[in-house]
């Protein structure tokens, strides 16, 4: 290994306060939008048809969310991620403008916190990353934290400096997209008749369906996203790894489980909100991912009759359907099938 | 199961005369045709160049007319055959307009009939759907039937109520793209010296080439489409099924045998019409699909010297090459390798 | 078979001086570029951002070199290798104007030389392709030369006729792309801080990563392509052939080798020459790519302080990490892990 080639950080590589700008900025197009279409089916009116963007007052159809997330997310990854264990949560994520085709995705991260784990070979590290369209403004803002190796188990390591974070992002703080007024929402064409009204805290819905994960629609979307972490990508050093077998990317999971969602919540239209989430269990090639969900909280909007908050518990599972909503077992570990537990907040019309 | 999940409707939920309008317009974009490109490799020269289609007078490269095809049909998915337990057969379909990028299909569909089986179990359903863009011109319109399951095999069914179709569209109703002109046909741009003229009723053309059908792949393209059909992406549940693994949908093999058949058909460039099709048999992944076509009749078109219309059959196999064009055996069945029987009209370029 | 289906030229069937107009020409496209980043996963930034472009003096992000270069041998193939056993080597090599979405590419090539194996069953087929964009400028122009099958053992051959190629690119025939003027290149968007006078001839840089190869993903390329190439897709008949198994287009194998370099070579940014290259073993699906560079040679461009010419080796490998730069055995063999040899220019920032 010469000076030249990339290894990543390692634990005692981070310092608190530390601002990194993160490489590569992305220009996000209509080719992006069908692979990410070909790659989990989403059927939300709003990001499929300009003409249903524009009758909500959008100038076109939007990217997914998930999609402008996993771009964001990918970019942070040479930096901070390579040398990850896990990648254990994240928090008080807000979406901001929505992305459009021809924007422009640039990235920069601060750390947040650290601390050292007691085996000495790994430490936690805590960074919020903010994710900027080419005009500056924000498009997501969150935060996530990661066990890392350390390079050398010797180094010296700071003190435990962790961050608290708020358990969800307030209701004031949500952004609504700049123009979205929704007068005239076209149920049938949405696929659904149900709206914010209709839902009720503690409501648990099944999505029924399941989709059969591949070797190489994984690894099309992890590398859509510019996401370098290998346990993706390289069999030949996987097969004597932790799993004997290459690792699904996360988000890879929650977009698969959103796409799935749109069977019993086709109108939640919008994330404004990642209050948390856990990768719960790893997942591979082979495995059929199903999902539910449950509405753990509602607000309205200051000042709009016209769009209500959801807040969402997006519960994916694996080989294992959920009719009967598994989330944990009686000594509140989570059920074995459970690989994602994700909380988040998404905006759904109102009746008028 | 609450009331929000959607499960599709049975053959008891169905009306002759019912009208749905289809959930989920659909912007199409360069994005799908580049997608389609990969997934399919056609080289058309008409979908493939912008330039080649100005030549054509057309404003620029339209969409595959299959893709378009596709997408229509999969927005009926959730609608009309998501309990579907085959797809039985298409008749009288006609391409309107092309669909070009940025263009947004809408579909609706009309109940035609009914038939109740005499198991008790199942019925046909007779739909004629519309997909429509942007503008509301016609650019599909097309009848399918497929076999649906009833909820409760106790249900009342209605009596049989069959429509006649017709076994061909006529040449007076096909629809010849605006503002299509064929003056200066690049012959060598487009692959092939043979025009109109050339081909004669009754021959056969051998496409020779094979593709082999992964996974990945046609999960991809059904996604794409924003079909939803369960069988084709559920390992989990498929694995217990009648096959005992997932059935690609029967569009894909549509798309792979009309690619295939560029070789010996490059300049059948539009297709008009989908006179009726069959699809024999399912394919699974791990299949190699191979194609043969036969000239089943020529027509002039109205009023035009420059292109002519051909009706042709292509018929798809897997696992066996097509020098011989398999299509029945001795007892009238069709040989067991054949996979799609599929009748439609071609615009190709005649000599001048 | 009859008259229309196009089973390619044997070797025979050349001639030297004759010129072929290829088919398809190809509008490329934004959903091309996602394709390319879903297939290979590449970070330069100068491809991935217009901004970043812009900022060269670019109209905006160009397309991937690679992509171009696989578009244009695509074309070819249908004319010139469909026949092949092998496809021996590349030589001389420019690229000219950058490809831009919306831009149309047309190929032609022309028969260089013929040299009759002894076996009297093959020969090989020396050919210069040019490309070109809608406007006519030079977007590649280089030469190949394949194994091609004779159809009749007995049919005639000429006399063999080899030409001579140069082992590089002449650093005056080098086209740096119109509009380009580095002054204010990013190097914590662009990903490294290396410029052009930290790289020194002979240096060797080991790209770390490895990327595993999956069926669909080669397939999904080389359709994408439109290279019809009979042995990259049809399983059905490669069970049966050398290697039992579908062999995985070459080109493939540069894109991944190119994409890897990234880490090590962030501002190699725009590749000017293919100097030579050589596919030294097959590859197929479940192998793992690796990469390593050498620094070849030097060279600062005419009247031009603010980029300058790196001349690379990069040398691809299956199964096996790069740390100690494998390439030649003892005895002068290939290293049995290689399986690419290639030797390109391309442009580097200089400091100023």
């Amino acid at each position: 290994m010469n000076g030249k080639t990339q290894t990543g950080n390692f634990f005692e590589d981070f310092q608190v306060g530390q601002n990194i700008v993160h490489a590569t900025p992305r220009t996000l197009t209509e080719g992006d939008v069908s692979l990410y279409t070909a790659l989990y089916g989403p059927r939300f009116a709003v990001n499929a048809s300009s003409p249903f963007a524009a009758s909500l007052g959008l100038p076109r159809a939007p990217l997914d969310d998930l999609l402008a997330f996993h771009v964001v997310l990918g970019k942070t990854v040479a930096d901070i991620s390579l040398n990850a264990v896990a990648n254990l949560g994240y928090a008080v994520g807000r979406f901001g403008e929505p992305v459009y085709p021809g924007d422009t995705i640039s990235c920069a991260s601060t750390v947040l916190g650290l601390k050292p784990n007691k085996d000495g070979m790994t430490g936690v590290v805590y960074v919020r990353s903010v994710g900027r369209n080419q005009r500056g403004e924000m498009v997501l803002d969150y935060c996530r934290w990661v066990m890392v190796r350390k390079r050398d188990p010797a180094a010296a390591v700071p003190e435990a400096r962790v961050p608290e974070f708020a358990s969800r992002v307030a209701t004031d703080d949500l952004v609504v997209p700049t123009g979205l007024t929704v007068r005239d929402y076209d149920s049938a064409l949405a696929g659904s008749p149900h709206r914010w009204e209709d839902y009720q805290v503690g409501e648990r819905i099944d999505h029924f369906d399941g989709m059969t994960i591949e070797e190489s629609d994984h690894m099309l979307a992890t590398r859509l996203y510019q996401n370098t972490a290998r346990v993706h990508f390289n069999q030949h050093v996987e097969k004597d790894g932790r799993f004997g077998r290459r690792i699904v990317y996360g988000g890879h999971i929650i977009s698969l489980a959103r796409s799935l969602s749109f069977n019993g919540l086709a109108n939640a239209f919008k994330l404004v909100a990642i209050n948390g989430g856990r990768h719960v269990a790893p997942t591979f090639a082979g495995d059929t991912i199903y999902a539910w969900s449950e509405v753990l909280d509602k607000a309205a909007l200051p000042g709009r009759d016209d769009v209500g908050a959801l807040r969402l518990r997006l519960v994916a599972t694996k080989d294992r359907g959920c009719a009967d909503f598994p989330l944990k077992t009686e000594d509140d570990r989570y059920d074995p099938a459970v690989v994602l537990d994700f909380d988040y907040t998404a905006l759904m019309p109102r009746r008028r």
